[in-house]
C-alpha cells in the first residue's frame, strides 16, 4: 500500500512514472507548474505552504517524494499564508543560491513538520541503469576522451551547483546545461553551424557531486535520444544508479535507431 | 608606420577595427573564415601553413597580429604541405583541448618561425576599458550578487579552457558560453520561458583566468548590448583593460538606450 505517499508533481516524465507505480499515492498539483500526471488530486500554491502541511496531514500522509523540477514559479508574497511569511527569510537566502538550495529548504521544512521525504531512485530502483553498455557500440578513443570531458566540466561546475549536463564534441564543449534544462539544450547544439563543430560528440548526464538525489534527479527519456541524435552527438553517458531512464525500453528503442550509443559509468 | 605587420583576420570586428587602425599593415584571409576586412591582402589555407610563413617572409612582415577566432576550420590533411605534414602531431594533441590550446600552438609555430605574435590590445589600447561604470546606473546588491556569481562560474570552467562569458539572473546562471560565441548564447537566454526567469540578470563577459590575450580576446560590441536587452539583461560586466569595446561610442549608446549598465571591473 502507498496511501500515505504523496507524489509532489513538477514537470518532466517523472510524476507520471511515479504515480504510475504507486496508485494509491496521493497526486499534489501546483498552481504555475505544469505537470502530467495519470489522477487528480489535490492541488496547492506555493504561497499557501501551510495549508499544503496541513492537508497533507490531514490525508495520513507520512512520505513524499518530490516528482520533477518546479523551476520558479512566481510568488506573490501579498498571498503568503502565516506560514510562509515565517519561512520568508529562509526562502530569501534559498533563492540566493542555486536552485538546489531552494529545493533543499523546501526538503528541510518537510522534514521538520515529520515527513519523511525520499528520492524517486528508492521508489523506482528500476528506474536507473546498472553500469555497463545499454545501446550501440562501445564509445570509441575519441568518444571516451570527450566523456571525460564532460564530466571534468560538470565537476568543475558542481561546487557551484550549476550544470546537470554538458556536450564535448572532439575536445570542444559545445553546451553546459544552464536553467533550461538538457532538452533545450541539445536544440541549441543543433543550432552549431558545422564549421564549429568537430565529428560528433556526446552528451554527459549526471548529478551534480554530492547532490542530494532526493532534490532533483538527472533523468533521460526517448526524446533526449532524439535531441542527441538532432544535435548530431554519437552517443550519451550517464551515471549508473544515479540517472533515471524515462520509459526505459523506448529509450533503448530510440538509441539503437538512432545509432547512439547509451553507455552508464560507475559514479 | 606597420608595413611590418600582418593581421590574420578571424571572425568578428576585430580584423576591420585592426586594418583601419594600421592602413600600412597586411591583411591575411584564410579560405573557409569568413572575414570583415576593409580592403584585400593576401589569401591563404590552413593546409599549406609553410607557404603561409613564407609568404610572409618575402613580404617582410616581422609582427603578427591575430584578429577574431577562427573556430575549426575543415582541414584536408591530403592537401597538407610537408610543413604541415611534420606539425601533423602537435596540430593532433592541439584539437584534443580547447580551442585556446590549438591556438596556442599556432603562436608557437610562428614565434618557432621568428615572428613575433603581438596582442590586439597591444595595437588598439583604446580598445578596452578602464575601471569603471561605462553606462547606465550602478548595479544594485542584486546585479552585483550576480555578477559575482558568474565570476565564480567563468573562475571554476577556466582551467578546462572553456568559458568567456555566463548570464546569471538572481542567483540562477541562465548560460554559459561555449564555442558558438556570447551572441549565440544571448539568443539561447532570450528563449528562457518567463517562468524559469528571476527579475533580470547579467552578463558576465571576461578573459579566462591566465589567458594569453594574444590568443583570442574577448570582446562585446553594439550587437552584444542589443542581445544582452533582447534577453532582458539589466547589464554587463566586464573585466577592465581585458575585453575589447567594439565601436565604443555606439555600444556606449546601445547601452543608455536600452537602459543597460556597462560596468568594467579591475581583473
Amino acid at each position: 500500500m502507498s496511501g500515505d505517499l504523496a507524489i509532489l508533481a513538477g514537470r518532466g516524465a517523472m510524476p507520471r512514472a511515479l504515480a504510475e507505480a504507486y496508485p494509491q499515492a496521493l497526486c499534489v498539483a501546483f498552481d504555475g507548474v505544469e505537470t502530467d500526471l495519470p489522477r487528480a488530486g489535490a492541488q496547492h500554491g506555493f504561497e499557501a505552504f501551510g495549508a499544503l502541511l496541513d492537508d497533507l496531514k490531514a490525508r495520513g500522509i507520512t512520505r513524499l517524494v518530490l516528482a520533477g523540477g518546479v523551476g520558479r514559479p512566481p510568488l506573490d508574497p501579498g498571498a503568503f499564508d502565516p506560514f510562509m511569511q515565517a519561512l520568508a527569510p529562509r526562502l530569501l537566502a534559498a533563492l540566493q543560491g542555486g536552485d538546489d538550495a531552494l529545493v533543499r529548504l523546501v526538503i528541510s521544512v518537510f522534514e521538520e513538520a515529520d515527513f519523511a521525504v525520499i528520492g524517486a531512485h528508492e521508489l523506482l530502483p528500476d528506474l536507473t541503469a546498472a553500469a555497463g553498455l545499454l545501446a550501440g557500440t562501445e564509445p570509441d578513443e575519441a568518444a571516451r576522451a570527450d566523456i571525460t570531458r564532460g564530466r571534468e566540466i560538470l565537476a568543475a561546475l558542481s561546487p557551484l551547483d550549476v550544470g546537470q549536463s554538458a556536450v564535448v564534441d572532439t575536445g570542444i564543449a559545445l553546451g553546459i546545461e544552464t536553467q533550461q534544462g538538457t532538452d533545450a539544450m541539445l536544440r541549441f547544439v543543433a543550432e552549431t553551424p558545422a564549421n564549429l563543430r568537430g565529428t560528433g560528440g556526446v552528451l554527459v548526464k549526471r548529478p551534480k557531486l554530492g547532490q542530494d538525489l532526493r532534490v532533483d534527479m538527472p533523468a533521460i527519456g526517448p526524446e533526449t535520444v532524439r535531441g542527441a541524435a538532432k544535435a548530431g552527438l554519437r552517443g550519451i553517458a550517464i551515471a549508473a544508479g544515479q540517472v533515471v531512464l524515462i520509459e526505459r525500453e523506448a529509450l533503448i528503442a530510440a538509441a539503437q535507431e538512432a545509432g547512439l550509443f547509451l553507455l552508464a559509468e560507475a559514479p
